[in-house]
């Protein structure tokens, strides 16, 4: 990168959430933190949309890790950010969703503070939450669901959390997120807690114009999803406030005819 | 109310998240929503600061529960939205965080649905993420916690949800709204799993001017929340990613002397 064109700004940094893909679904405060951005780093799950809400000026950055082209390291995300701060000011570090969940912002936060660069943290819709609430699929609700449990499917490792495992036996609404790959496993792991027939949601790219939702319960999500094309980036969600959708009725009336036949 | 002034527009009903406090962190499409408001109904969370985005013809109510002179049951909030959108247009329902998050928001749009009304749902910032996150405490962090866990201190039942006591037998960051008032028995609880060392952080009021921390370990925790005057509305996060927090600093390096002691 060039720093021949350094201004004297102080550095400072802005870990923006920018929600689950809707460019309308940003904050207020994450809006107008990059209308002041010198530079913008954008994630793969932001929607370019976003951008237009920045000062036109400012220098855009793509640091997608899907990116054909380039691999941009954590490292070296840590790196440019530090790097553009020092040179030219404001930095916003703009994220999908909230950049503390599963985001790895706080260790972005961590290597700025070695800089003593500040850092302002700016939170976003985390797609754990709003994304089945968009589908008006609420993740609690008296009577059905007194908690929610947000597991990623996906660790460090490349292992399905051994949290999931226990999430599975609890009467927690749980949200897996990244968990599309793991689909066949997760599923396993629901049926041997004997949860066969509770429902679930796959959503794929929720708030945008790609959304596609699965309705059905663990017996049958792995097919619905196949059916439905459903690819990621998708979240699951398990648990009995799944019935509440309404592509979920006809379903519903189908295992009440079985059980009586049973 | 007066029934009168009746014109002819469609009824809907928008249900908005307003986010933790701050007015700037509630969504660009929030916003936009009561901007087309005819009537803003809205909770005792909520920061007034945030109606000044609204159409300054639209009607505003209160129908905070804490409400001294009045006591707006569930029900009669269901009636009073139906009742406005029928007479008057596009309703508003503002609530503070997420609808759906705690909220009782499915109720109120299962009761629209029962007049045809159309409902849509705009998500907010729930505070169970983003109160910890504008305090640099991120939910999940690699090597320190792969999912979290939200649950009410307080069911409909006035009593602790079973779930937290599942809850805290795990390693998920585990997230407790409106669970001030039963700090006490929250905290035998950890206890009772060995977990007197765990880190809690304590926060009152997040994002707001009235905004109170309190960070310390399961022992602790009870007695800085006094020593701290922190009141509801707060929230709870127990977990090793509070011991990210600056101030768990100092007594980190209490602990560590007080081990090599032992």
């Amino acid at each position: 990168m060039s720093s021949t064109v350094k201004i004297n700004k102080e550095p400072r940094i802005t870990l923006v959430g920018a929600g689950p893909g809707d460019p309308e679904l940003i904050t207020m405060k994450g809006a107008n933190a990059l209308k002041s951005a010198d530079v913008i780093l954008y994630d793969a799950l932001v929607d370019e949309g976003i951008l237009s809400y920045g000062n036109p000026q400012a220098i855009r950055i793509y640091v997608g890790k899907r990116s054909g082209e380039h691999s941009f390291s954590q490292e070296k995300i840590n790196k440019l950010m530090v790097d553009y701060a020092l040179n030219y000011g404001h930095v916003v570090r703009l994220k999908g969703g909230d950049p503390f969940v599963f985001g790895r912002g706080y260790e972005e936060l961590d290597y700025a503070a070695g800089y003593s660069i500040p850092v302002q943290v700016i939170p976003g819709l985390s797609s754990s939450i709003s994304v089945p609430g968009l589908q008006q699929i609420p993740v609690t609700h008296r009577g059905l669901s007194e908690s929610f449990w947000v597991v990623t499917g996906t660790t460090a490792s490349g292992h399905i959390s051994s949290d999931l495992y226990e999430a599975a036996r609890t009467k927690a609404t749980v949200v897996v997120l990244m968990g599309l790959g793991k689909l066949k496993e997760i599923v396993r792991l629901f049926q041997n807690e004997g949860k066969s027939k509770l429902p679930v949601a796959a959503i794929q790219s929720g708030s945008t114009k790609e959304e596609k939702l699965a309705v059905g319960i663990v017996d049958t999500i792995e097919e619905l999803v196949e059916e439905k094309g459903i690819k990621a980036p998708a979240l699951l969600v398990f648990g009995e406030v799944v019935a509440l959708h309404p592509s979920f009725q006809p379903i519903k009336a189908f295992y009440q005819v079985l059980k009586a036949e049973i």
